[in-house]
């Protein structure tokens, strides 16, 4: 297994907030940030970079939603070899608060987007690249992409600026087989663009799917501390560590990272292989529903969430 | 992936019964297996029968770890198209408990050995064979065998009356590209043996091997209900259930079990990804060390436990 390329990056605070609201300490992130470092994460993603201007209910949320270039540099105040990244989604982000990269402790900036919004993606890219940011598009749910949208969209990827472009498993419904296809339709037909995955846990597959990709050549390998992230979760940033031939990553500090900051967090908030993510997962469809069930008195009641999701004459509005 | 000719061997009471000592109601065995009979499931691993005579602490584990014919037969009054299989351990197993498989309930009596003991494992099948039983080999611990003790091993296997012959990865510690390799051995040398697979999920790739093996023709595919079984315990039913291509087994009645069965167990007891599994996983050894932490007051103390794992001046008698 030739993965000696690969790059993690550990989105534990920006995915991980979708849990709890983004409700980390300073000293948490800290504490996971030196962690990370010590153990030879390429990245650690910090947050999000969207705008609370563009956003809901932006005030009752923690600071690594909307990461302040100058708060950044408090948490950080020494950098190690870890770089930090940050996630925009389109239409939520004010370009006016990117700095030049060497104003601001960021190293990369991540687009989001549906396969409809690449082009957007690629307005806002053009942005941070020049800039000075190191780039990626993330195209997600692609379990529900059609053929001709996917190339379409690869048109206009392979001529932009864009370092990386991700593959997405949103909905956690893909396999081995569904990856081998999908990096050898990415490679084909973006032979010029290095690769990267962010794989969800519904079916138990993300940390075999981001093995698979790694062993296919994609370079840039999302994963969570423990797997925190949100409904099933992500790959485990331990596993990958531990796991990945020829690589110069230790499991130590991240086990050490577990012990003190995810045991205790796992106790109060909720992620992994719970059944409604697993439904939600091999029906390929977003979780919402499962996370609503979840958040409810029901949430055991399988398989009546089951029924209501495959029985077409049935709609959770007329329940 | 051409997996119609799959079978799945539920051992949710069998393995699951090491974590709490076969204590399974009468009720609930009989809930499984019509969940398990209405899922389409081809086998259910009911339980061992060695001899309690040959064992210490017979009578403190329930009546699954002991299997006796008569009791088996008022537990399942009317069996369905679910088979019925128990396991055995040699030097564990008197054979003249053994009736004729027209006096008994079970169907298939499987033989779990170290590859040392493999020529035992075979006179222990070949007694099976006569009364008419089909009959498996599961080579445990294969992760640690040598290519010339797996060599010796087939050299007898393939001359024996034994119709099915497990990879187990006892361990936990195998991935896709370890699964590729077994698989192509043990189908190079026993090319008239039908294959079979027993995954543990301490890497979180239980239900990944399981499908890869499965795509490679291996037909008999263990699993357990939520994944019920010794420490990080086995690949999903659940799993196999919904995402097998081209079978006819039903998810519901699989989640079913889970919301009546397993979720209210599992709040008592514990299996799963865990940190010490995984690390046992990853250091490719077998889980009691684990376990007897997990037993402990120093449960989460997944650093010191690491570090005596990988420390070789310090062994666990001397701490």
């Amino acid at each position: 297994m030739k993965t000696n390329n690969s790059k993690i990056v550990d989105c534990t605070i920006r995915d991980g907030g979708l849990v709890n609201n983004w409700d980390f300490s300073v000293e948490f992130v800290q504490q996971l940030y030196a962690g990370l470092n010590d153990a030879g994460v390429d990245y650690m993603e910090i947050g999000y970079k969207n705008s609370p201007k563009l956003l809901k209910g932006a005030d009752k949320a923690g600071p690594w939603r909307f990461l302040d270039d100058e708060f950044l540099r408090k948490v950080i105040p020494q950098k190690g070899h870890t770089k930090l990244s940050a996630l925009v989604d389109i239409g939520r982000v004010d370009e006016n608060d990117i700095l030049p990269r060497s104003e601001s402790l960021l190293d990369l900036i991540r687009v989001a987007c549906y396969i409809k919004d690449v082009d957007k993606a690629i307005e806002l890219v053009n942005i941070f690249h020049e800039r000075g940011y190191e780039t990626t598009i993330n195209i997600m749910a692609l379990s529900n992409v059609m053929e001709h949208e996917l190339l379409e969209a690869f048109e206009l990827i392979k001529d932009s600026v864009v370092d990386v472009v991700y593959i997405v498993d949103s909905y956690g419904s893909l396999d081995h087989k569904d990856i081998l296809h999908l990096t050898e339709k990415f490679k084909k037909h973006l032979p010029n663009k290095r690769l990267g995955i962010h794989a969800h846990n519904n079916l138990q597959l993300a940390f075999s799917n981001t093995l698979i990709a790694a062993e296919q050549g994609v370079e840039l390998l999302d994963a969570s501390v423990y797997g925190m992230g949100r409904a099933a979760g992500n790959c485990p940033t331990e596993l990958l560590v531990t796991h990945l031939k020829h690589t110069h990553y230790k499991l130590r500090p991240v086990l050490d990272v577990i012990e003190k900051l995810m045991i205790p967090l796992r106790e109060k908030e909720e992620w992994g292989y719970i059944i409604p993510y697993m439904i939600t997962g091999t029906l390929d469809e977003h979780p919402r529903s499962a996370m609503a069930l979840r958040a409810s008195e029901d949430k055991d009641k399988a398989v009546d969430f089951y029924d209501k999701l495959t029985t077409p004459e049935v709609s959770f509005d007329q329940k």
